[in-house]
């Protein structure tokens, strides 16, 4: 593997609401110079989560929201920022109960995840959340989120239709499922044994 | 399902080399007025296109680069943007004669993705490439790009690892592995018959 360019320098470019854009010049190892820009986090927030959340029947909890980039309401999976002071688990069970309305018993860590790595800092945490209880707080959502709880595995199939595009939300479910194969084949050997 | 918000406002709020952001006064159907900020294409493209390029034994080419948005070497897939007046198929032909030395005979249509509908209008086409045969075009990258060509199944195990984190390729992996599949189901279904 090369070793890593050198920045040069770098500098932001702008800095609106919600994103910030850095610029940086770049020295790759073999001497070419480049000049990059990038989102950076703005620093208001410890990282995101997106939650994989299953029922005692294995549906997973997809929602339904406006998505102001695409301009669509699209089926996804409920996610949000950590707040500075909070943890990874105890974000995504807030998110739980701010977007669907349950709080959940088990989180385990899944993966982390990027979205753009050539444009983006960005990182999102995966979780999947288990033991699910109701319990609702206020979100600041503009309007009701609409919960749609859906076995896991006709969820995978809508990853081939229209209705779930987002990159992050497929690869969350598909790793999700095969991470519960494995549980599921170690508690049987566990049995066997 | 909600009917879409009303746009009452939209304005560019800043405009960088390469990202555009544009500011949204949306009314929601229930009457409340929220600001969104979102990343929109600059028009200098028609589009994205990720590609599962495979060899004649299943290997997937994975590609390993620079990425200056995590500032790492991360492993993902060949991908760029489509060209104004290029085709979908000629764009994916090309960038990976340009990112891996290779053209392809048979490319054929996966999926549609997002990466983050609430913030990006962003879409990326993903496709299956075929029949590779050896042909170089030069790309524009700072440093040669390094192919490693690794078994589906493999490259799937990879995604939870450290070393493909992005959430596309990881989706399209999976998605690939699936089409794969049926594929050859439906071939053993012709076989009988």
């Amino acid at each position: 593997m090369p070793e890593k360019p050198e920045v040069l320098n770098h500098e932001i470019v702008t800095d609106t609401a919600i994103f910030r854009i850095e610029s940086q010049l770049l020295r790759f190892s073999n001497g070419v110079e480049r000049t990059y820009e990038r989102l950076v986090g703005k620093g208001n927030h410890a990282g995101a989560v997106m939650v994989v959340a299953l029922d005692d029947d294995h549906n997973v909890m997809l929602i339904r929201e406006y998505s102001a980039g695409t301009e669509c309401y699209e089926l996804s999976l409920p996610k949000g920022l950590i707040e500075h002071g909070e943890n990874l688990f105890d974000a995504a069970n807030r998110e739980l109960k701010e977007e669907i309305g349950y709080g959940a018993e088990h989180i385990q860590f899944l993966t982390e995840m990027t979205v753009s790595p050539g444009y983006m800092s960005y990182r999102l945490q995966v979780v999947i959340a288990t033991g699910l209880y109701p319990e609702k707080l206020e979100g600041d959502e503009p309007e009701p989120i609409i919960v749609v709880p859906t076995p896991l595995d006709e969820a995978i199939n809508l990853t081939a239709s229209e209705d779930i595009t987002e990159a992050r939300a497929i690869a969350a479910l598909y790793m999700a499922r095969d991470r519960l194969k494995q549980s599921e084949m170690s508690d049987e050997i566990e049995s066997i044994f």
